[in-house]
């Protein structure tokens, strides 16, 4: 192990900028578990390592790997409860999955509800995320952190959601208040499920593509639901039967 | 309007901490939304308000009210993007609703899935959440933040689950990763659904009471789904077909 140069520390700490990490194709993992799994599946995007004496991964053979205090490790750290360990990694590409069930995200803006979505895609299987160009920067650090490994598997691609919604042949279920029961809709996972905004759902622009608007009935006296929470009753919704 | 003395951005700081909370019985409401909702349902119980200029609520009639700028209430709120008024609350009790179906959380950490938990009994009617004394605590600035106005509505006591579970007469389902396939059981909102720890799962002492596993099939790569997620899939569940 070496010890980490003040300039792998900047390097570190940049990439909590979105700027950063796509001047350099890089992004950051924190945490035991997460790395142990980058290393275990992907240790050849894994640029280097950064950690306190006591993390030990039997995947971690030739990787380079840097050694530091645990006061250094808070200063690369973007988490207000740093880990054990960073892994600085190069961002993967997926090859193009066809799948014929998918999620879209219109401006979703909350790191820990993206990730948690990513997630929920990866427990259902879902393979792949399109997401508004608005949408929170799936390399963001607390998008990954809440992923739990779901960025490893979940295709996330950002493009213009209204010419791809021109394009596809695909039924589209949007996620309205004013949606039809999803409980008396027979739903299979076949189309694109779009979810939009926290504060403000779906965009209008987005609206007009969505050809089966549905929702989750309430019963008591919340306004809403989190965005993430919506997705997955909805996803589980179309999963039950499949 | 009055100016704001040291004394009281103390007295809310100092709510931040729950022992603070629980020798005055005090809590802190955030954000014009949730502060206008208190403000409508239950002003009686707000014991004063701060704010910078330009909040307003026509139910804000009676209640003791100061001013300060805005560097001064980021010095009083708890969250990273403070908002334009916060509100310091008496508890509120309960009546104590007989309901046929509650939810029972066996050491919840996490203040944001606390909060959505509390979102999501408030969305499907569920009016009492029974917690372990070692769940975090209802009235942690971010659980108020992220149950959206729930805690006006939903009914969270503290207990020993144990003893509890060793009276009740009801059937308690409870969250386990090898439980029956919850979309394979009919089930109904009669009972009490257990859900665990983020880390751990539901405790070795309380599983002996369990008298339904249920678990949510999984068909992806993802270990877990969060504590939240998972109580918004099986609330769903429960009440489908209510």
């Amino acid at each position: 192990m070496n010890a980490l140069s003040q300039n792998k520390i900047k390097q570190i700490r940049c990439l909590q900028q979105k700027k950063c990490r796509d001047e350099h194709d890089l992004f950051v993992v924190e945490g035991e578990k997460m790395v142990a799994e980058v290393l275990m599946t992907a240790s050849e995007h894994v640029e280097f390592c950064v950690s306190t004496a006591d993390f030990y991964s039997e995947y971690a053979k030739g990787v380079e790997w840097y050694q530091c205090d645990e006061e250094t490790l808070k200063r690369c750290s973007s988490l207000k409860t740093p880990n054990k360990v960073i892994a600085v990694v190069r961002k993967m590409a997926f090859p193009d999955t066809r799948t014929s069930f998918l999620l879209a995200l219109d401006e979703v803006q909350d790191p820990g509800n993206m990730g948690t979505i990513m997630r929920l895609a990866d427990w259902f299987g879902v393979k792949k995320i399109i997401c508004s160009r608005t949408t929170v920067d799936v390399y963001n650090p607390k998008v990954i952190q809440a992923s739990m490994g779901a960025f490893l598997r979940v295709q996330v691609e950002y493009t213009d959601l209204k010419p791809y919604f021109q394009k596809t042949q695909l039924p589209v279920f949007g996620a309205l208040l004013e949606g039809e029961n999803i409980y008396k809709t027979t739903v299979q996972p076949e189309g694109i499920l779009l979810m939009g905004n926290e504060g403000n759902g779906i965009s209008e622009e987005l609206r007009s593509f969505i050809s089966h608007p549905v929702s989750i009935p309430k019963r008591g006296g919340a306004e809403s639901l989190n965005v993430s929470i919506a997705t997955g009753i909805l996803l589980s919704e179309f999963f039950r039967n499949a």
